[in-house]
């Protein structure tokens, strides 16, 4: 049994630590945190053991009548693997925190990719973080274009993508943020980071992203362009993306036409927190014009990452044999790529209204 | 004096009024109206001739207390030229109205193309409109894309285009439209209306583009690949934009990041209603890899279409030498393309935030 610490218990921390708890082969040891907001009485009330990761200690959990299990150098000492789930750029700071008592640590995509020796996502590199001391989950956005990516690479080859990236303004939670009413090219130099960060993934990709925030909160929207090197059919691809467990091809059927209807039906479908921890690819966008191939396709910015980050725990700690056989069962026991309809017939074509 | 009647005194019908007003070689004929609402007080303000477009004449309009003319088949009568601005799809069932009358008509991007014997775009294809009974003034995304397009294809050649439109989700005033907190893949089939519409200005271009709906009203952002068929430098295209009279190149000085600040801007610059009528173009985003042109741009539905109008009206009374002198004129009397800041200098670039 693998002991998982998790430093950090705010939006990926805590599903991060949900998704360890129902792991066969984990157990978590404890998660860190700061300060006794809502968050700090969900973790009691799960059970988990609370460590004070902040300056003034357990302090500010007494004064709100909250026991504590110790200091995070405590956790970190009681954990064969940690996951640092602290805000971006906090990450790096607690590098020294993890190596100094010689636990592998596995960071996010908010850091800088020089914070880690790989960059990974389980579907496209899983290998380079075997053994390793140290991994880099990549962001929300990167994971989600490396899941596309690499089936695509396999079976067809990649001449060229290009990415437009229409992202929420910020979380449901993040009340301080925008835009509101506006929508704002972000950033405005072409490319954005996220083609850089998807070539920490696939060094040798071809890749131009470009950046956009808008005033929603609850999923990030991708306009997908990816110039192949053969000319599959529209239908070829769907069948190989539909193969794949992290991506869920939306049926014409289902009459899901944003974001918001998808979390309504992961929500119905009894998901923790309503989480789309798949990419949600409209079937009706895969579009073939001879090599250039064209989707939509929606990410989940709060889920999606955190089955890689269960896949890199046991990536680091080489207790599996394959990526293969992590994928399925970190999937098998979340419940990644069930419980949804997956893509079953050819879409009609719908008219399009044409008054802009 | 050119006599221009216009149908429809709603967004677009009120705007065309005023520009008419502002040339020298035109005046207004009438506006006609089918209900006494906000803007027909506005009509009555400015002074222009009223007409009654609905099934029940001016019977409404007396009710309000407001003085009518005639009925819009009064004013066609009255007209040399009829700039018909109802609402999309209501501008076909208006045309034999105007053919019955011999009176010269020009229709709107909502229309499909077939109400017109020619869709019109002032910078890209004026002669084709010289003389003709009737235009269609492509749509405020047309427009934008078409503006952009003819100096490019003049200047480098086009492989091929492939544009995602962020559009808006409504004006303004148009409070019964979404989404709201949702990014809706709008068509979901790819491509959308936008590529057909514009190779109805541009018959032999390469154009794949990809529709969005998002929670704002102010402006639509589109994000542009260009594949030239030649290489210039980032530097060449700006210059190259810049020195088109309905293209503004927001300089990076300005700190104008959004719709938002581009709006109050004009505002600001005392433009009527606020009007953008220019194509917005941030300079900093203009970008060349390889043959690939990238850039940001935003469009105001309520306005760019505005111009291209009074120059429809030209071309089809012969009245104007070229194109060129029409646009001058056009932009003379109105102010498009003065008393906003054009592109100064070569901009620094800044570092992207890298948190998802």
């Amino acid at each position: 049994m693998l002991h998982v610490g998790i430093n950090g218990f705010g939006t990926i921390g805590k599903r991060v630590a949900d998704a360890v708890r129902v792991q066969p082969d984990m157990t978590v040891a404890g998660v860190a945190k700061r300060s006794p907001n809502f968050e700090a009485t969900i973790a009691v009330d799960r059970g988990y053991d609370l460590f004070a990761a902040g300056q003034d200690g357990d302090e500010p959990f007494h004064a709100a009548g909250i026991t504590t299990a110790g200091t995070v150098g405590d956790m970190v000492e009681a954990s064969d693997v940690v996951v640092d789930t602290t805000p971006g750029g906090v990450g790096e700071t607690n590098a020294d925190l993890y190596a100094d008592r010689d636990t592998p640590a596995i960071f996010q995509g908010g850091e800088s990719a020089d914070v880690a020796e790989v960059s990974f996502n389980a579907r496209a590199n899983y290998d380079t973080a075997v053994g390793a001391d140290t991994a880099r989950v990549v962001s929300c956005n990167t994971t989600g274009l490396s899941r596309l990516f690499a089936p695509l690479q396999e079976s067809y080859g990649i001449e060229k993508a290009r990415v437009t990236l229409v992202r929420r303004g910020g979380d449901p939670g993040q009340t301080g943020r925008g835009p509101i009413n506006d929508t704002l090219p972000d950033p405005v130099e072409i490319p954005s980071h996220h083609g850089p960060d998807v070539k920490t993934v696939f060094p040798d990709l071809a890749i131009d992203t470009m950046g956009m925030k808008v005033p929603t909160t609850q999923m990030h929207t991708h306009s997908v362009n990816v110039t192949l090197e053969s000319e599959p059919t529209a239908a070829e691809v769907r069948d190989l993306l539909g193969a794949e467990s992290r991506l869920f091809l939306i049926p014409e059927t289902l009459g899901i036409d944003g974001a918001g209807k998808l979390k309504e039906y992961t929500r119905d479908a009894g998901r923790p927190r309503g989480d789309v921890w798949e990419n949600c690819i409209w079937a009706e966008s895969v579009t073939v014009e001879g090599r250039d191939l064209y989707l939509f396709q929606a990410i989940h910015q709060e889920a999606d990452v955190v089955p890689e980050n269960i896949d890199a725990v046991r990536a680091l700690s080489e207790r599996t044999a394959s990526a293969e056989q992590s994928i399925q069962r970190t999937d098998e026991a979340m419940g990644v790529g069930q419980g949804l309809v997956q893509h079953e017939s050819e879409p009609a074509r719908a008219e399009g209204t044409a008054d802009d």
